[in-house]
């Protein structure tokens, strides 16, 4: 919904150089800002380009200040934060319908907050329950007891296994799947064949946090899986039986972490990494893509870059690789 | 449908030796090869084992013309592609039934085409416009607004997010994620915390794309993710926010590519790659399975081949290898 | 189901020290142990921490038996084997409701045997069979003339494409994808453009195959994709046209099988392994997590462990790492 710059800015914070009644209607990219939008500057580099598109006004940063004339500049000491929520407010007050829809089946054991939204053909099973202003789109299967918080956006066919417990604001991504039953099985030493270890445990996702599309949370195997407060997880991203990962953890898309591994706060989790069993990632590490750490590894290191496989610090890395290319092309002109 | 060898070769192209009455009803493989079987030769070495077996007739290339006699041949200049435009033709002819399933949940916004086929439990939203021919499976979910073009084949349970906009004879397999929401976040450096960056730009996928199962690809961020004419998408593959493809790239099953990559055209792309963001892979590179491209590297070289992560050309990647085993040898030895 | 100790050790095996009249009616971990809880102990050194828990029972291997006294020990060979087991016993004995939902769509050309469940909004197709015992849940999406054998259970939300036939036992988790078509192109040498080649083959599941959620499995091109008994696979695996995989074989989470691979029997997969097209795995070799197996090599050694890409004998490969380590520091300080 349209809201007026002045208004946005009070609301969210920073100061405004210019005509605060400007309407603002959404947020764009300068490239394609057109009536209405409102875009954002960093580098103050990109601050003409911005003057010189159709935007209606810019959030910058303090560098900005002498800038002020042609449009109306939103002064903020974070800007891309305060365009993430001046866009969040925008799209917050489209006012969507919040209803069950009648080919939903809720069955009379659920408990259904305010404002929840169930779509087309969601499925649920007995005694769960919604907090408020949640939503679960059409085709979701949602299985027995669950539990999931107020104002969270399920979105479509996405699979909660029976038990699991979510937070509040949680998203989840079309086609992720909750709760399914880990990869635990024992072999028979006389027959040579594999048979399930029970997967009977817990799954407890907290506030916050957002999953991608078609990832997959296993439950616990008989304790818990538990992915903490504001972690994000990327697009088909799997998490194994027994995992803690902590709060405000970043993971891109496709890693995997093996059963029981331990990832602390502040982790950031590069594209395609292997996390294997029982690895311990200690907080505030970043693994780059496609790094590997092997079964029980302790990854040790604030702000440290580890890369390959096993991973290592990445300074150490490179310095091998550079070794292994010179060396190399070195012999082979022998 | 069953047709005559005359007729198929009459459509597609090439020229038959023998019986051109003969009746075809599906193809095979040589080991497989039944009575009204359609089977193709390329390498001379195979030409044998297709005339002893039970296969109706032979796709073949010039090589084969001396042959001519206990079955008949059809001779093409490319074997394989002819094979599998009869064996399109062949399916093609089955005429299947188009209808929209009354289970299947069509607002009246909903602008649909002439034989259009909408399965049962399919969940279309408002305003949405379906070319002609198009089939939409069961269970799918389709947001607003969303375009999908003519001849297009939707298999079951893909989710297609709002907005979307999608050509002609694209073929998406069960499962796919469209147009999800990418992952960008911007941390509060005060709180800590990770709030979403706005993902409300488009996603178009073009003409003759096809995407496999389980793949999910997001929209842009604030412009647009752009799959051009003709390209080929595995399985389980991830393709992130504002991410450009161009046209007849190949890219094979759980490669990822992140945010704002480039690919340009005819590009090949093995399994389980790892293309980080910003990333641009010029045309016509050929990237080996599992090899890795850091953030913002460009990739040149129509035809060569690049492997290992980082990934560089193939030949100094074994190089590399081969004095790496050598060298590691010699030293153990010591 | 509540069981008493004693029936539970005459139905599994092995014998019991102490009253085998208490009731057990859950399993649990050491440390999550309650009133009702058997647990297991396999490392002597744990065996004290199950005596202090509030567990009611211990199953545990021969050395616990002079520790008789303060709680019902279950005395087996294969303490964690018996553990699975007696879980399992717990949960079947649940006695869960078996019905065709009002809502599943159920042709009358199905054929479905006794005590089978289909959950709410399943679609299935024609000529389908489905064997006693099975269950099949909300969301699931079968295709024409799809056989599934006896006591198998499919999670919610999987797509089995027509024609699949899977066996006894078979589990298959939500979200995954059966039968899809593979990833074969042909590319016209004239215009350059990719056309795809018949994929039209099989896809055979054997009994007691187990299959993560969202893993996906594509039917095969002309001939079959196969999988053998007993085989386990867990979340988001890709397994590609035509592959075949044998018997007791174990392929952890997002590992990717390309066209015609084969994998004998007892092999052991990790986590992240790419394995090319025509690969073939000699039974009882192990993968280690992220390792790649080049197009068209062969895997040989039964126990031995391979890692790296391309994979190597793990020995040589760890050889070469710590070499690789030792060559980089020693020239870096030059």
């Amino acid at each position: 919904m349209k809201q007026n710059l002045g208004s946005l800015a009070e609301k969210l914070g920073g100061r405004v150089l210019g005509d605060t009644s400007i309407a603002i209607d959404n947020v764009a990219s300068i490239t394609a800002a057109a009536a209405g939008s409102l875009v954002f500057v960093e580098d103050p580099k990109n601050l003409e380009r911005a003057l010189d598109s159709s935007a209606a006004a810019i959030i910058a940063g303090e560098f900005a200040t002498k800038a002020a004339g042609s449009k109306p500049l939103w002064i903020s000491s974070q800007p891309r934060l305060t365009f993430a929520r001046a866009a969040k407010s925008l799209l917050d007050s489209s006012g969507r319908a919040h209803a069950i829809d009648p080919s939903a089946i809720v069955p009379a054991s659920v408990r259904v907050g305010r404002d929840v939204a169930i779509g087309p053909r969601a499925v649920l099973g007995e005694d769960i329950k919604i907090g408020d202003g949640t939503s679960i789109a059409a085709g979701c299967v949602v299985g027995d007891t669950v539990e999931i918080g107020a104002n969270c956006r399920i979105d479509a066919n996405v699979t909660i296994y029976s038990g699991a417990e979510i937070g509040d604001r949680v998203v989840v991504q079309a086609g992720a799947v909750l709760g399914s039953e880990g990869f635990g099985y024992v072999r028979d030493s006389h027959t040579g064949r594999y048979e399930q270890f029970p997967q009977v445990g817990r799954l407890v996702i907290e506030n916050d946090v957002e999953i991608g599309a078609n990832s997959t949370i296993d439950r616990g195997a008989l304790d818990e899986t538990r992915i903490r407060r504001g972690t994000k997880i990327d697009n088909l991203v799997h998490v194994g039986h027994n995992v803690q990962i902590g709060q405000d953890v970043v993971i891109a898309a496709q890693t995997g972490l093996s059963g029981s591994a331990i990832v602390e706060d502040n982790v950031i989790i590069g594209g395609q990494v292997g996390i294997a069993d029982h690895v311990r990632i200690e907080g505030g590490a970043i693994l780059g893509a496609q790094s590997g750490i092997p079964s029980k590894k302790v990854i040790r290191g604030k702000g440290v870059v580890f890369w390959g496989t096993p991973a290592r610090p990445i300074r150490e890395y490179l310095k091998e690789l550079a070794y292994l290319s010179k060396a190399a092309h070195k012999d082979s002109r022998h």
